[in-house]
């Protein structure tokens, strides 16, 4: 089968075996696979990646020197099962998973890993107990925004707001468009929206944000309700971006870093202390988040066609990744290996 | 009156005008003022906290081209009332107080202020409103002990512990062992404390710690049970150790950040994430937490004694400053002004 390869740092399209799926596991084929902000990450910053699970208990290190396939933003086709293992969904069923294969020894990661391929590459693998059918009508392209919107549920829930605080959310890339949401949905409001691009502003406001702000122009701090516990969302992930909302977070508020900054960062903590700030990193999601992110898009309550700004073969990932550095031209670049 | 003064980086004593009471204002004779480790970090890092506290709205920042007098854990005796203000307790009565003063526009602070003199001094003044008489029968040295453990107290109530908790005090130093304290008291245990220093391990198990650990010889983080989401208070303050924690926490763990780190600080936020830590910067204590603190120490909750490793006059400051680095012999030592 073809596959768009992270090798030797760069991005090449080429043939890989077929995966084979063993008990307990599915072979699909793939249909559509949004590409994260985090792979774009992962190739740029590929060996501090790989350094900080080597020192994170549990955490399997891709082997940079072997291939791997990126891709865990996927909807797929069932067309096969491994031996002894029930054939739950008829082949050509359209499924999304979560990206993890269940091992004896608890579930590994795909689509940053040497033994399970992602979704860039025409045939994956997925475990079949967390497969999740896609409700009839539901767009395929749609379906694959499944997992990102899944993040912005997860750092919604898991930022433990009581429902009464004043949003701010800061960057608006796929992450921040999902978080904004996931409020939006869970009707915490007004919700204020930060991002240099007036593409990404304009599209915070289809997500269900109340009120945009350009922050070359003002401060979006200036504009949270002031009697009410801010809930700041870090969605950008780069060094500096922290220590600047330590800077302008208002006293007592909620940081919730849903951003995924992979390079070493430098704090000030007498900022977070003198004004007693709470921090919560998030990451991923429950399998209960990530079925409810399905059946929201199902429903129609996440305006999907809005996110999508183009759609490539393998062939055209290595310049999809280039291409997402434009924020104003594209927010979700979707892979469709078939092409 | 004499006072040990914070003078162009050097603890100096000499004179300085007595405090003169104004309208809401309370003079005192200090009887007895505990040295904090932010006292020792504010003379080692005054530029720093300087700029910090420059860059936060509502923060005063101490101009150290003039005279600083340290010092905000005080117990003391009331000596005369400023005009209009209402003589509720006294003179003669001992008392404690936040280490505040009340103004038109808001609290001000005392004992980094170039306005309100601290306890390093033999007169200061107080609000009439803050002060709480020493309950009949408390030692002098004890009350002054309020403010270290109100630290302490409120540590563990910010932290929003649910009481199921598995907590870790990393740093067994005066904030840690009020932490310590406060957690007993709240009877949430087995509590596990960490510090490279035999005694205060020692201190920390007259405070109520369950099982202490030398960190040199095994990891505090192996002790933690396995099925309690774990606490872990930061209580050292120095750069290095929030990234120390980040690495050895549990997944989901709970950081409460009570030590006062006022240099830059680098972190991997990989870490944090990966891990979905959450943090809680604290600082200070609530009104009901400070009293409630002293009603502690009244009734005997506390072993206060066990803090006190010695007692100098305005002349044994600066000794004392220096003396604070040997964690081995020294824990709290008093200042008593009129000596």
């Amino acid at each position: 089968m073809r596959a768009a390869i992270f090798r030797g740092g760069d991005i090449v399209v080429d043939t890989l075996p077929a995966p084979v799926p063993g008990i307990g596991q599915v072979l699909v084929k793939t249909l559509a696979c949004g590409i994260c902000g985090s792979d774009l990450h992962a190739a740029k910053h590929a060996h501090r990646m790989v350094a900080v699970a080597k020192r994170t208990p549990g955490r399997v290190p891709m082997d940079l020197s072997r291939d791997i396939v990126f891709g865990h933003e996927f909807c797929c086709e069932v067309l096969d099962y491994g031996a002894k293992t029930e054939r739950s969904l008829k082949p050509g069923t359209r499924v999304c998973a979560m990206p993890l294969m269940i091992e004896a020894d608890g579930p590994k990661g795909m689509g940053y890993s040497n033994t399970y391929v992602g979704g860039y590459a025409e045939q994956m693998l997925l475990s079949a107990p967390l497969m999740l059918e896609v409700p009839n009508g539901l767009p395929t392209e749609h379906a694959a925004l499944t997992e990102p919107l899944a993040v912005g549920v997860h750092a919604v829930e898991k930022g433990a707001l009581r429902g009464d605080e004043a949003p701010l959310v800061v960057g608006c890339g796929p992450v921040g468009l999902a978080v904004i949401a996931a409020l939006r949905l869970k009707g915490i409001r007004p919700i204020v929206a930060a991002d240099f691009s007036p593409k990404r502003r304009e599209l915070a406001i289809k997500m269900g944000a109340d009120i945009v702000v350009d922050p070359a122009q003002e401060s979006p701090y200036a504009r949270l309700a002031a009697d009410k516990r801010a809930a700041i969302f870090e969605c950008v992930g780069v060094p500096g971006l922290l220590q600047q909302v330590f800077e302008k977070a208002p006293r007592d508020a909620r940081i919730v870093v849903a951003g995924v900054c992979m390079e070493p960062d430098a704090i000030e903590p007498m900022f977070a202390i003198f004004k007693e700030l709470s921090l919560q990193f998030v990451l991923g999601y429950t399998p209960e988040e990530f079925a409810r992110s399905l059946r929201l898009l199902a429903d129609g309550k996440v305006d999907a066609e809005a996110l999508i700004t183009s759609k490539v073969g393998l062939d055209g990932v290595k310049g999809a990744f280039e291409a997402l550095a434009n924020t104003e031209q594209h927010t979700k670049i979707l892979v469709e290996p078939w092409r």
